[in-house]
């Protein structure tokens, strides 16, 4: 089968993103899609190929929108041009054009989609907007599809990066508004004109999606209330941690006998609850459904690979419905079956991990220096060694170490050389250690 | 359009939740799929019908697995019955037979799916299991579609809830291994013989089946590596938390570069990650893509309706793909166009929260008698009062209120009467307080 053709409007930080991942992943892609992807079209005013991993790949770039958008060999648009004007006319010509859209123009969605839904409607195309709300999270499949089951009940989400890393670097570090903005500023998780992310409104242009979504109603993001984060002093951090809070700024929709809620501002959380850690620039949405009850959905909710990684996800799903038989849309192991992988499943003694170890020694000296010996032997790497109290009533102490990474069958070997030692009493107690970073 | 008709076997816990989701919330889930959905037959060997919600709705309930499978009418299969003999045996009738299956079955997809799917690509039918992994949480779907872009690199999960149940109660409590379980049973979180808990192997059939879809692999529930916490002493717990870590078991597959690694076991997690905060009997994966970077998904592993949550929208896939458009086959905004809400937002002064309140006092008696009677005409219950000391060289105070929850307009009406005194100067700092249950 013939590949698909992408056409790519805009190549700024995203656009790039989505080039670079859709060049290095596409052969993973394939195998899932059941059909090659490619980007046969771009458009861009300019941009900097340099930065751009991929690029040459493109079959032809251009600085005119709407030849791409009027070619009749692309099959799907992807419109990162951001903005509501070209943005708009654009969207709505592919539309026009039979073409599929993926965009994640949250602006667009929020303030022009139910024109645009309409309109792919009566057209028969899909309009995709999943790096709309909260970057790389699958949140609008989620909310969609995963929990199609439930009544939902309220949702509440960190959707800003910016606003979350303000509020956690005052938190964590006793600083000021002011300087840490100046800072996300100087980070480039802030724009030079901040007052779309700690004013609220980029926050409210995702709930407002998340609210149609979870509620089945129209979007109206001129009924979003909308505060932002500017007022909160670092006094009131330090009083809510007192109280037993944190502060973060979310996105509240709740469906109550009167009406929907739909609120971004500053909250107090109780500090045990989850989405209370999300800290720095990472989002995090709760849904809290009739039969499911709470579910959080965490990632990265900006960044160039981030949204790509959605917006492609998007590409997929458009390449799946169209190439795939409507009732195997989605493969049942996620990749096509004659595209499966033969790659090995490894032994436990070929995994690689760091590990603690709890053993029971004589509190005698020169036990311990037998102990890092054998570990030396067998290239184990020491991180920490705690010596415990001698438990009542016995000769032996507990002893800790924490070891550095390294092959389970160097581990298995000097375990079954410490074992082996006299002054060592049972076996030696082993819990693998996982940074997952 | 007529309604799809469900035939669904089994009607214990996980059955009887199923029943009373999908009667409960037929219409919502109607609104979404564009298309009713009932049970139209049932079979179970015995059932408690008292405690099943919504039995009354099933067209007919009958003891003949086979009968159901066999029956014409019937075009979707759940699979809820259990164990790998009749359950496989009734799976591949209901493929043969043209229909769609969704099950819970986690053993049945890590030991057989591998024919089972083969079966069922052959005969152009979907065999769904959403709830076969953790739960009422849509990871099948975020993995297999919402992350479709990226090279998976690794997975962790928190996939048994007993364990964590058992590990989170040892750490929170100081409690013994054998005494938590002991509560564990008698809550009904864990089973009489709770051995496909606590060593491991339920975990492992969750991994299996992660893995394979994270990598593109077959189903190797044999190369699984399977250690419970049975082995995990109160100790070790309290050894862990000293040195920053906290155990948990888990879950977890990774590529490298000699291959796959399937493998579950107790875990040591710094305490600062998130999955290191998941805790009691839920379930949380995170996984790593590499243009996505770290994604979490978190929300409950078992029981009746989570399980179900998961089951029925396995169901609405399957009824979205035979009933709409391919290209439009998850409405833009979750529910059909025609079957949108006019339900209406709320103004900022209808919506009810709790708050907390910062205000400027001079340090002087009856101050706060006057600013609670305010809060008191408006109706607003003081949760707790904080008076802060005086900032250096200012006759005023800090005091921070917390209330409870209460409409936002008797709010604006006290702050209105709070500023107007003479003894607070300044505005009324008010945020929000959300709990968030």
């Amino acid at each position: 089968m013939d590949p698909i053709k992408i056409g790519l409007l805009g190549l700024g930080t995203v656009g790039g993103g989505t080039v670079s991942v859709l060049t290095r992943n596409i052969d993973e892609i394939a195998r899932r899609a059941g059909r090659e992807i490619i980007i046969s079209h771009a458009a861009a005013k300019d941009y900097n190929a340099d930065a751009i991993e991929g690029l040459d790949k493109i079959g032809k770039i251009t600085d005119d929108v709407f030849g791409v958008v009027n070619d009749p060999d692309v099959e799907i648009i992807i419109e990162l041009i951001g903005g509501y004007t070209l943005a708009k006319e654009l969207v709505l010509k592919s539309i026009e054009n039979g073409k599929h859209v993926v965009t994640a123009n949250k602006a667009l969605i929020a303030l022009h989609g139910n024109e645009i839904f309409s309109a792919a409607q009566e057209k028969g195309v899909t309009v995709a907007f999943e790096a709309a709300v909260a970057g790389g999270i699958p949140i609008i499949k989620a909310m969609r599809e995963g929990l199609a089951a439930n009544q939902i009940q309220w949702a509440a989400g960190i959707i800003n990066g910016t606003g979350n890393f303000i509020l956690s670097e005052m938190r964590d570090k006793g600083r000021n508004f002011d300087d840490v903005l100046e800072e996300a500023q100087a980070l480039g998780y802030a724009e030079a004109d901040p007052t779309f992310d700690v004013e609220g409104i980029d926050a409210a242009h995702k709930l407002t999606i998340i609210g149609s979504i979870a509620f089945g109603i129209p979007l109206q993001f001129d009924k979003t209330y909308t505060e932002g984060i500017t007022q909160i002093e670092q006094q009131d951090v330090v009083n809510a941690a007192e109280l037993g809070y944190r502060i973060k700024h979310l996105g509240i929709t709740r469906k109550t006998d009167k009406g929907i809620e739909l609120r971004v501002h500053p909250t107090l959380i109780p500090e045990r609850r989850l989405i209370a850690n999300v800290d720095g620039v990472m989002n995090a949405v709760l849904v809290y459904g009739d039969a499911v009850g709470p579910t959080l959905y965490y990632g990265a909710g900006a960044g160039a690979q981030p949204t790509a990684s959605a917006i492609v996800a998007d590409v997929v799903d458009v390449v799946r419905a169209l190439t795939t038989d409507p009732e195997n849309r989605v493969p049942h192991l996620a990749f096509q079956p004659d595209a499966m992988s033969d790659i090995p499943v490894l032994d436990i003694e070929e995994i690689e991990t760091a590990y603690y170890l709890r053993l029971s020694a004589v509190d005698r000296p020169g036990v311990l220096a037998n102990v890092t010996s054998i570990l030396g032997a067998s290239n184990i790497s020491i991180e920490a060694i705690i010596q415990k109290p001698a438990i009542e009533g016995s000769s032996q102490v507990p002893v800790i170490f924490l070891t550095q990474r390294v092959q389970e069958k160097n581990m298995n070997e000097a375990i079954r050389n410490i074992e082996a030692l006299d002054t060592i009493s049972g076996q030696v107690v082993r819990i693998r250690v996982e940074t997952l970073k």
